[in-house]
């Protein structure tokens, strides 16, 4: 088999077999297909496709191109959730404690933010001693014990995977829904999980900014992970403003807390009822929809929830007090109001450049390097359809640089749109398939 | 400027603007855009193509990015000829001795053979003692005192072309008209003729198979040339069959002196005066077509062109007794006669096997590093249109080695296609261009 003949297949419409798609994969993960004749493979998949048999070939080729995690050790149906990531996504800080109170197993591989959108781990860290670095057996015998855990991802699964995107990333290449579906699904079923939850954003601040593309998307990644036999849920979500108020790692964290005190913003709450019904269902916790829901409000109506969250936290080296007392999580030094110069309904609100604004303000990585400040952030005070007065304040800003307060507050204002009208309401569930 | 940004532009249809290629160009060239980045532009160039704009842009920063020769030494007109490259063309061997007696001086870069077609410097080293190594002097002297000189093609004419066209050789990006005859083109300027007469070959031993791409490969050569000031022409020619009957460097040798006699093939005659009158009113040295083939009868008639054949070998050191005397040539061993198994018209030659089978005999190279046999090869006693009968010899073998004779005569046979109708005539010239 030659590379070469397989790249000329590709880029003339045909369809690569399965043993052709292995051998690519496991011949360029070994260094034995150069990169220039990868690059020019997935440009020739950019204008060509793949069919849903090569992308489930593409996504198992490369979820075995290295470990794969068992999680035998753990008891129950393992559910894991995925987000394509947003603005103010600070899902999992509630919904984890809020499955696993209900008695679905967590045992998850999170990231770090990266750009524009936050990370999981780096918003855990702002509980003071926080840390993600847990041996395997630590990690089983967390989720056993108190129901969840959270690691960073190996490296040492789907390498080939992490190789392929970072060329992909430099070859302009990334744009393509089988390359982006057989990424994400190819991490995640080397994460071991037996059903999967999947939430896909859409809008301005999401990676799918057409509501049609996170549809085929979602449709994409689902079909993957049933050819992969497990059981699969994509909730298609809007990402079109931020995610509740708050953007920054310890000022979303505070949200979570609210939000499982029941205090948290609606958006969210719908958003947690909706991913964790799906996670309770999949793993065999309630007959409908309905009942889920049911089951989720019990836990936080009961403190069950947000007790969950203390425990997870000590568990992982955390201090659990800062989940009662706000005051010991990263506090910024200055907190200053950005004023609306106009008057009007809100009508819409660049959700990427609020992102952008948090990274401003050091909350963000610009590069893999870059160091972060969990104390910095924004809260929104005003979101879509609000009506604000001029003078009002749209945002409070948290930061610990004068100069860097001053670019984001700018940059800010610029991305809320004021209309005369009143816009409609806009759906946070856009759709759920399964 | 970033070459990712550029890639994404030309993937989403755009066009590349003048200074954009020349960045692209110059930086690979040194060493300071990776391979696996050009090699996504080149796919994404073969699925959205070059304008012509871009073509001429592309052409010329390849001519530009090395040595570019300086023929201004050299008295009169420089006229240059390039073939796409064929079977049994050993046109230069003829054309250029005619050419230069009718006073056009010919100051030539030529190639080796690869693959199923010869180079010219292959077929002329079968002179015993001829050397395409002269020092720049020497060969401009020569073009000054007797009209010809032929070097072997410098490493340092147009390196990115050079680095280029090795990337898309096996990236499967080769098939691209802007990017083949950009190829061609910037060789070919930085040769420093004043004007450039193409051979554009079409049909089953050339490299563009179908007609429509040669005259599309030619339009698109011509429309560079102007661009860049050249005086320009382009013959189409058929290679549907080899040229003449002879294939293999001293056979093709000897095919070309007999038609300086005067007692060569039709076709290739024909080619020759075509070619050549082209190249002599592009040098200035008759107002029209049929009084330039007056010129090149008369020059083939009164033994000038033969004997400048014969001061062309000796000037560049070879034996030119073997141009009144076929002995001094090599020889092969062996003579055997490859027989029809049936009856019928001549229908069709597939023109590459043929090449393939001097290659198999030892007179061409599959490799670059492959050592030649001069001495072996082809001779076609039918060809399209002709009658024959069973038993009745296609062609004559020539070789040293009887197993590689044995293989290439299974493979010759197959490579005639017999049928009960006399096929229609197949014109050798399709057109010119200018």
């Amino acid at each position: 088999m030659r590379m070469y003949d397989l790249i000329v297949k590709k880029r003339n419409g045909g369809f690569l077999r399965p043993e052709e798609i292995r051998y690519m994969v496991e011949e360029y993960t070994r260094g034995n297909i150069p990169d220039y004749q990868m690059s020019a493979m997935m440009m020739a998949i950019y204008f060509r496709g793949m069919n849903e048999e090569e992308t489930l070939e593409l996504t198992l080729a490369m979820e075995q191109s290295g470990e794969i995690l068992d999680l035998s050790g753990i008891r129950g149906i393992k559910v894991d959730k995925h987000s394509t990531g947003g603005v103010g996504d600070k899902t999992s800080l509630a919904l984890a404690p809020m499955v696993a109170s209900c008695g679905v197993p967590v045992a998850k591989m999170s990231g770090r933010g990266l750009g524009h959108t936050g990370g999981t781990i780096d918003k855990l860290e702002s509980f003071p001693g926080f840390t993600t670095e847990l041996t395997p057996d630590c990690f089983m015998e967390n989720v056993n014990r108190i129901g969840i855990a959270i690691m960073g991802q190996s490296a040492k699964l789907a390498p080939a995977d992490k190789k392929l995107y970072a060329l992909r990333d430099v070859t302009g290449t990334v744009d393509n829904m089988s390359l982006i579906a057989s990424s994400i699904m190819s991490k995640k079923l080397a994460s071991g999980a037996d059903a999967i939850v999947l939430d896909v954003k859409t809008g301005s601040g999401a990676f799918m900014k057409k509501e049609e593309d996170a549809y085929a998307l979602a449709r994409e990644m689902v079909r993957i992970g049933k050819g992969a036999g497990k059981r699969m849920a994509a909730v298609i979500s809007d990402m079109d403003q931020p995610l509740g108020y708050a953007v920054g790692n310890a000022l979303e964290v505070k949200e979570a807390i609210a939000t499982l005190k029941g205090e948290g913003p609606a958006d969210f709450m719908e958003l947690c009822l909706t991913l964790g019904s799906q996670m309770l269902l999949a793993g065999g916790k309630a007959e409908d929809e309905a009942r889920a829901k049911e089951l989720l409000q019990q836990v936080l109506r009961d403190g069950r929830a947000l007790k969950k969250l203390a425990e997870f936290v000590e568990a992982q080296g955390g201090d659990s007090a800062a989940v009662y007392d706000e005051s010991l999580l990263p506090k910024a030094d200055y907190e200053e109001p950005c004023l609306s110069v106009k008057e009007g309904y809100v009508s819409r609100i660049d959700c990427e450049e609020v992102g952008i604004c948090s990274l401003l303000l050091g909350g963000g990585r610009e590069t893999k390097e870059s160091v972060i400040d969990l104390s910095v952030g924004i809260v929104l005070l005003k979101k879509k359809g609000d009506y604000v007065k001029r003078g009002e304040a749209l945002a409070l800003l948290y930061a610990n640089d004068r100069e860097k307060l001053r670019n984001a507050l700018t940059r800010l204002l610029g991305a809320y749109e004021l209309s005369d009208e009143k816009p409609g309401p806009v759906p946070l569930i856009k759709g759920i398939l399964r």
